[in-house]
């Protein structure tokens, strides 16, 4: 009789979990939830416009997809739940909220309903970047030894970051908070009662580490009086490692999920990291790209290294014994949609509905019609400021090479082009730091959905690049995840030899491309120089002035 | 009883005529024509893909306009044609095609009819680009004289460049070509037959000047042997006065137009310049920006001064005793007309539908929500290369400071603002080389029908802007031309006394704006500082690669 383990993978717009056969790996059924809510638009609270920075979700849609998909999965398949060996979560992070000593959203209080810090604070969230620059800055100064880890730059997308900007602009509703949380964290604890955290957010995101804890009292006592004692007063709980368990459902937990009490809830872990072991990356030297709104740049090595510019690395972080390093991109898929939502003509779309493509791929079939370089266009794909290797939110977009000809697919491509040259200057950084990449992994959703997108990455990148055939990667590595938390297998390692995909599709560069990108991803490099490491700033200024903020001056 | 003069102006993609009656200036009627061919399409040619510097268009839609406009003013008026004075004629320019000796074009002849260069080459033309580079180069080493009136760069879109270009390309054509005539003169003689060349297109576009000809035989010779003598065998003609008479319609040109025998027909003046009389612009420091599918900068001066950067500079060139000035931008209507075509969602074109607005308005009105500044994006406006100040056709457009939220109109409103941040670098050109601006005046259609666009221009420039009342600047002054041509008026100033436009409507700088323009206006100037004067040549080495041409290096 076969045992099963499930994991959810939570992204920034649904979560899809996965039920996994032990006994041989196979995905037995899948479910997927897309939050109601979405990411809440700029006029949700009256009264208020939402700056351009802010990204914030509700938390009610986490629940809801958690009893949606988990009833779903066991409703359509004919699994017994005593069969389930455990539960296993990813998250996007740092996904933070705050909450209640009993674990009560704050934004579920009539007092606080009103209030945009009350709600979860998404992971692309930029509001409090003048307070990454101040942790920066100080760290810098006291030659703080943790920092090194992180790129030697704190992103406003970390937890510290996050939580300061709240004491700055919320300080009433700081005070109120018992605790702010990572959401995979929060959601682990409604099912088993336990309060604990997980390594790789907390090491990630945190400024955790295995060996130090967290940065000193006294650093931030520094930054300002009432932020010394953060950690243990909003912060605090056991921080456990990845892959181990984190509790076991109770009662509660059981009426939301239909599992059974008792089952083993793994420790969460952060989305784009759970597809390591899911592709089958438990060694040095191969890196991971999971493409999806934004992409995550995975690779482990047995070697500490400083690379200034990426978002971590953190030893033990996915597999034990290596360091996991983590690099991104902040605006992929997402830069895909802005396109196809505000910069697709009328026309294209009655076209595509004639011949029965989505948008997605009719556009795209276009773009490939043209040689690489003949368009003339070059794009910096900034639109979400730029996470690896500058770690700059104020920087933005650009397009350069606009004619009257220019055509629509012809600015697509650029855009598509300009991710895959932001990836090889993610590869050339770890390259020139000492960090090993022999092999290109992709997993996540565009990686399979479009080829000719993962031929360029393969000519851009003048390597071979696997796809991993599911399209399941974070789900299917918390199922991992779970097998190891449930007991059935004793290492992450034996659980991804049975469950992880064997990658079947590789692209292959084509030489003669390859060269013609090599010459533009030269302009790509340029113009980087120029715009993002301090020749011309103009982005930040403009970025500053579109914020109505009057301290800029060209 | 009333007598009349009728003008007609050729533009870029139609002809507008008008009808005046002298005693009061009134204009009696108004009749467009459409021309069927437009600009050639790049596949218009069998087994042919023009390139994109490539812009031709059909001389036959020429006559047609002719014969239709004329027809509708006869016969739409109970105006006797006993007491039509004078017909005028203005045309874009340098706008190109060559002849026979009997003045038929070569397009006409099958032999030529599938050959691109038998057409006419529109003013904007960039296919000889290297031709031009390789005039101006010889003219700098050999410091003709010339050259400082012509902003010391000689322009692809000229007269010089396309014959060469002709020359390099289709040599056996171009012995064959009896004469390269200005589309204008070619009308001109079409119903006059008299061949004569107007002082308009001769001075800015030819390198003509009243004391000195044309630049010497040792000069073309130069270049290329077979050009030694290329003003004698394939331009020669007798230069006239703008505003003269060129001839009398014949029994062959009455037929073609419907008038009578022996009206006279004024020397044609390029189109942009023929609005300056019609504006009432007689006097030196008021400069006239005709605002279409390009604009055209004119100012007069009793003074000669050299500008660099500018088209060109000719005493005589529009009134008597003064030195007229040109610039230039090569692309603002276009460059609108390019983002409606290919950047307007779906659900906008829907939307405008349903409240009854035409898609340009609909989406200046979306812009227009927007503050100054507020969406963070700065454009340059080169999407057809950069007549003023850098004469430089093989730059390109660029989009800055996108981002996630940025939406179509803000993109919209960002290409406007370029566009004035463009003529306020010419205002200031002028300015730094002694060239009085008091006064600023606007004319061309979107300057009446964009009120937020004039105010926008009026904050830029910080300066009143007024608007010509007419729809038909050209058309108007072509007909004050015909009316000293047919002996009415004895000068022109007589004659836009009595005809021209007493503006009306007047844009006042709104100061807060202003302020903040000036401020974005710096990042436009530094960007052009960088991108148009070598700090990175991206936009002329993509340009080149996109052609397919191998020679660049970043």
């Amino acid at each position: 009789m076969s045992k099963y383990s499930i994991g959810i993978d939570y992204g920034s717009l649904s979560a899809r979990a996965i039920l996994i056969d032990l006994s041989n790996g196979a995905e037995v059924a899948t479910s997927e939830f897309v939050y109601p809510h979405a990411v809440m638009p700029r006029d949700f609270f009256p009264g208020i416009t939402l700056d351009k920075a802010v990204a914030l979700q509700h938390p009610q849609d986490y629940l809801d997809a958690l009893q949606h998909t988990l009833k779903e999965l066991i409703t359509e398949t004919d699994v017994n739940i005593e069969d389930i060996v455990g539960l296993g979560i990813d998250f996007t992070s740092c996904t933070i909220l705050p909450i209640t000593q009993d674990g009560t959203p704050l934004c579920f209080l009539d007092k606080y309903k009103n209030n945009p810090h009350a709600y979860v604070k998404l992971w692309k969230h930029h509001g409090g970047q003048k307070e990454a620059d101040e942790i920066t800055r100080l760290a810098q100064e006291r030659k703080e030894s943790w920092l090194s880890a992180y790129g030697n730059k704190v992103s406003s997308e970390w937890l510290m970051p996050k939580l300061l900007e709240i004491l700055h602009k919320e300080p009433e509703l700081y005070q109120e908070t018992d605790k702010f949380v990572e959401a995979g964290d929060w959601l682990v604890w409604q099912i088993t009662g336990q309060k604990v955290r997980n390594s790789s957010m907390s090491g990630f995101k945190a400024f955790w580490n295995k060996r130090e804890g967290y940065p000193s009292h006294e650093f931030w006592g520094s930054l300002q009086k009432e932020f010394e004692y953060v950690l243990d007063d909003k912060v605090a709980g056991e921080v456990i490692p990845t892959g181990t368990k984190a509790g076991e459902i109770t009662e509660y937990g059981a009426k939301l999920t239909g599992l059974k009490p008792g089952t083993a809830v793994a420790a969460p872990i952060i989305d784009a990291h759970a597809a390591m072991p899911a592709a089958g990356i438990v060694d040095e030297g191969k890196l991971l790209m999971v493409i999806g709104t934004s992409t995550g740049h995975l690779v482990l090595s047995k070697e500490e290294k400083n690379v200034e510019g990426i978002c971590g690395s953190v030893m033990d972080g996915i597999i034990p014994g290596y360091v996991a390093y983590e690099a991104g991109q902040s605006c992929v898929g997402d830069n895909f949609a802005w396109f196809m939502k505000y910069c697709v003509p009328e026309r294209y779309e009655i076209e595509a509905r004639e011949c029965g493509k989505n948008i997605f791929q009719y556009v795209t079939d276009k773009a490939a019609e043209f040689d690489v370089g003949e368009s003339g266009i070059v794009v910096l794909d900034w639109w979400n400021g730029n996470r690896s290797p500058l770690a700059d939110f104020d920087l933005s977009g650009m397009i350069l090479g606009l004619t009257l000809q220019t055509k629509p697919e012809e600015i697509f491509r650029g855009i598509m082009e300009a991710t895959a040259f932001g990836t090889r200057a993610i590869v050339d950084l770890f390259l020139e730091n000492g960090v090993k990449i022999d092999e290109v992994y992709a997993a996540g959703g565009i990686s399979r959905k479009n080829p000719f997108m993962m031929q360029m990455y393969a000519d851009v990148l003048g390597k071979d690049v696997k796809i991993t055939k599911t399209t399941q990667a974070g789900a299917k590595g918390s199922a991992i995840f779970a097998s190891v938390a449930g007991g059935y297998f004793a290492t992450i390692k034996e659980a991804a030899d049975v469950i992880a995909d064997k990658c079947d599709l590789i692209y292959h560069p084509n030489k003669e491309n390859s060269e013609k990108y090599r010459r533009l991803y030269q302009e790509y490099v340029k113009l980087t120089e120029y715009f993002g490491k301090g020749g011309n700033d103009v982005m930040k200024r403009l970025s500053s002035f579109g914020k109505g903020k009057e301290d800029w001056q060209p």
